[in-house]
């Protein structure tokens, strides 16, 4: 039975009251965390947005019939109670913020009942997450969700007020789009008024903000829902925000600048944690060489070294072969680990294989110098002591080599690295280590489709410097391309655009487009730099990731209201679903192949 | 040719130029706007977002490849200058905020050229729509455009931060969604991983809000884009964005508080307009009977008045036949109308049977007091007099009579009055007049479907007095929703929602769902409500509409960045398309009617 709320008003949220408030009447509301009896006297702690707050209901204070109703309440029960704000009579607890109050209840309503919730509203649920999402409006009202979405909230208003005090408009653009095939695979609508014909749900605006910079728009923003129907991973949903942004009339340092104070402001406000300026930059081939990694986690070193000199002509043929290939022989030094057991060198082997090495040489060094490894055998003892120096090689230390293409070597020790942090629990996620990382290549070989790809999109600004390579070596051209990374994970990236269209006819040209398919795809775009176009640059932040990051959260799933699971089925909504035969009738569409076995047909 | 901006920084965007800069250095970029040779010195209009800003180049004062480049400028060229900014020569521009100064230019970069526009760059284009939304990209650049774009940028920052401060979290809900067929037409979104089943674009996060309150997130907001496949009036958008809000533990009074104070910062910040608070409230039936709209233009008078009493057994069988059947007699008084000429009236007759009415019953009173009439002959003087005196006649004025049922009276004076007003030019787009209409119907009758349908939605709280004719007289309960109108336009809406389930059991049962009905489309819903529901209410405003009246608009699409025209198309992406037969095979669907009648197939 529930009772209207009707000539009550709420006067406080429930941890909003405090020594300051003793002798007042208040209203609070919200709903039962726990109820218990004790001499006759009941105790209820009320739980809302803001926190828990104790409440007594004892006879003489409060009617009969109140009474009875406080004893009958269970858990998740939504009440609204008017009572006096007291100094608590029990222990004072000093877990709560309201730990020195209780109040004293002379009325309450039953505005909702409760059944048995199927998992209980407590931090840190051990409840598997498939319940959890079924029943996520429950698993919204535990206190770590409730503190993301917060945090989540104050990130996008702060974002928000930052950009437009610098200048930046936010405008909204469309989400029923044109399918563009290059890149990652598109979500479509069927359009009833043109059967036949489909809208795309954007990648990301894009195209869309450059038509912007066309516009005179100079500088834009907007938190941006955008949509990949791609297989998900841990941190991937089929819908995710971007926090995106364009300027006109900018190159590389201003994106970087405005970038660099909007993450410090953000860090600060939210977090209280100073990040200094400026954010460290390294290149790309910089991040490759030390860290293996185009986003490298800062917050330990054990860094790459390249020995593939200190090995050149040794009698180690893997070492050799690999150079002689063209690639090289690189290591990290896990210090202080070289007693690392031999099972537990062989997983390491094992994880390497799992990133394409095909082994992996270790040394390691006693206390007493003495070394073990699976190579030293086939060097002389000066080889093994330049190579030991090479490295830093001191007592107690495990050397690790990975010896193959660059490309291989670089992912396998990269990964190595992060696997041996994780274990030796290196990485504090209370420590915020931002890195830019510059200078990114701007085409990639494509081995399926043996032709260059961009590796961050078509629109990107080759650097004047490499201009001239575009045609005799791509693969050398760098770009005017930036990510912005945090402990290793990248949470933003951008590029300065190409402007001109002549750079932007030779670029379609390098990727394999012909004049035809670059005009079917992008012809807005390349219309619109027909008519004066400004220089411009942006930069788009995956606000899920971010938000993750700072809420030191396992996953963006936390971090999301209403998320989606890896199949990208929606389980509280039970989403996707079929649909009426009319609504295909509609569009115009049918259904050609179903996993419902017994309703295969439009 | 493009240049490069390499080395230049913009130092102030043109119209930030003001005297006090004189003497100073500055670099500015943007594009041009006209260009003229007067006696040898070139004098160039510079335009970006803020402004225009003449530029002069004089031999001497720039060197002669500079001066070259200059002469060669054409509109929309896109060109950075390094210069001096100096008192102006010739004559002080009046109408630019830079009119006093001018850049004397020492430095010049053709940064990008620009082909002849298809129309000129400036305000109040004459150009017709589709050119303009077919380069798009241009036409934003026009001064009303830009001023548009920034006015709702400014909208949303001012929202967004008000909201923040009293208490709102901003949450993101998910656009892949289930479909409900209750409502407009969905969009739907075939699933690649669940061949056969579509997710649904959101018409409202109308539920995803409700399910955020039972989560206990006690405000929420969002500017949410929202989706609705229906044939598209000239204030309609395939997709558009809702300024949407839901509160816990609060009354009618509270949603209203709250919305009043954000209409009213909103107003003064962006418009300097001081909304006087509080805004009138009236009830749904005042609307009708004063105003024959749920949605009153309150800018003039003309009310309707209600003469059934007063013509009750006159001889006029219209009159008398319309109360017969159960409806009513009521009229409008244009004042100062009486000398229409009888061509006007016939007009005015017309548009009244667009609106369903059998004919219009006309009075005007000449200035001498003598009467003309399509209905004078069946009534005695008496009546005559009694009804001239009930509508306040008076020389020079002319009384127009709708005689039907309520429903058709109401649309019928309700949109003559509108007209009237607007032949009159009595809409000051100027003045800004808000009111709350309240206590809506809950339920109205759908002749097709034989039942009560939900005027808002199906979770609408009825107003607790009127609880008790559910059963007996649903037509007759009221409910806990209110409008925002300005203007005559509804900006908004909202509702007390039902939060307890026997209501809403009850709810359903009154529209004619069966249980099984309501737990397929609502399940997810109503198996939050076991578990514990606030009381709650909310409110949408249309952020399209409402910045379009506060920029004086004419049509949504112009506030609006990249806006879809009639045929749902977007005429500047060419989106819909065809997409590849390889994406519909991932999809497991098939097209079956196209418009293209070449490729009819999937």
């Amino acid at each position: 039975m529930a009772e209207s709320m009707k000539g009550l008003k709420r006067t406080h949220r429930c941890a909003e009251l405090t020594k300051g408030n003793i002798g007042e009447t208040v209203t609070v509301m919200g709903w039962v965390q726990k109820n218990r009896n004790k001499g006759g006297i009941i105790f209820v702690d009320l739980r809302d947005r803001s926190g828990i707050l104790q409440l007594i209901f004892e006879n003489g204070s409060i009617d009969e019939e109140g009474f009875e109703k406080a004893a009958k309440l269970r858990s998740e029960f939504v009440i609204a109670a008017v009572g006096t704000v007291e100094a608590r009579s029990g222990a004072v607890n000093e877990n709560l913020v309201t730990g020195e109050i209780e109040v004293r209840v002379r009325e309450i309503r039953v505005l909702s009942e409760s059944e048995t919730p199927p998992f209980p509203v407590e931090e840190d649920s051990k409840t598997k997450e498939e319940l959890r999402l079924k029943y996520r409006f429950l698993d919204l009202r535990r206190p770590d969700m409730q503190r993301n979405l917060l945090m989540r909230s104050q990130v996008a208003t702060l974002t928000r007020q930052f950009l437009a005090d610098e200048g930046f408009l936010e405008i909204e653009t469309p989400t029923l789009v044109k399918s563009t095939p290059e890149g990652a695979r598109d979500y479509l609508v069927p359009s009833r008024v043109h059967p036949g014909s489909f809208y795309a749900l954007p990648q990301s605006p894009q195209t869309l903000k450059q038509l912007l910079m066309c516009s005179g728009c100079d500088r834009y923003f907007q938190l941006a829902r955008c949509y990949r129907d791609e297989d998900l991973r841990a941190d991937r949903q089929p819908e995710f925000t971007q926090i995106d942004m364009e300027l006109s009339f900018v190159d590389v340092d201003d994106v970087l600048d405005v970038n660099e104070r909007l993450l410090a402001h953000v860090f600060k406000e939210v977090l209280d944690v100073d990040v200094t300026l400026p954010i460290p930059k390294i290149t790309w081939q910089e991040a490759m060489d030390r860290f293996g990694s185009d986003k490298p986690d800062t917050r330990f070193g054990m860094e790459l070294i390249n020995v593939s000199e200190v090995v050149k002509g040794c009698g180690f043929g893997v070492f050799t072969g690999a150079l002689d290939q063209g690639g090289s022989v690189r290591g990290i030094n896990a210090k202080g680990q070289g007693a690392m057991p031999r099972k537990k060198i062989d997983k390491l082997v094992d994880f390497a294989k799992e990133y394409g090495a095909k082994g992996l040489a270790y040394l390691s060094i006693a206390e007493d110098g003495s070394v073990k490894s699976s190579f030293a055998k086939f060097m002389t003892e000066e080889e093994l002591s330049a190579l030991i120096q090479a490295m830093d090689g001191q007592p107690g230390d495990i050397l690790l080599f990975a010896a193959d293409k660059n490309k291989v070597v670089w992912d396998v020790l990269g990964n190595l690295r992060l696997e041996i942090a994780r274990q030796l629990d290196l990485l504090d996620k209370s420590q915020y280590n931002f890195l830019w990382v510059t200078e990114f290549p701007l085409l990639e070989w494509n081995e399926d489709e043996n032709r260059f790809v961009a590796m961050h999109h078509p629109f990107t600004m080759p650097m004047e410097e490499d201009l001239q390579y575009l045609d005799s070596d791509p693969g050398r051209v760098r770009a005017k391309a930036y990510d912005i990374v945090l402990n290793g994970t990248e949470i933003g990236g951008g590029s300065v655009r190409i402007h001109q269209n002549d750079i932007q006819t030779k670029m379609f040209e390098v990727i394999g487009f012909t004049k035809e398919e670059a005009q079917e795809q992008f012809g807005f775009l390349l219309n619109a730099f027909k008519y004066g176009v400004p220089p411009h640059a942006g930069l788009a932040y995956g606000l899920d990731r971010l938000v993750m990051l700072m809420a030191k959260a396992d996953s963006i799933r936390d971090v999301i209201a209403f998320p989606k699971v890896k199949d990208a089925s929606d389980l509280m909504l039970e989403a996707p679903s079929e649909v009426a035969v009319k609504q295909l009738e509609e569009l115009g569409i049918g259904v050609l192949k179903s996993d419902k076995v017994s309703e295969g047909e439009a």
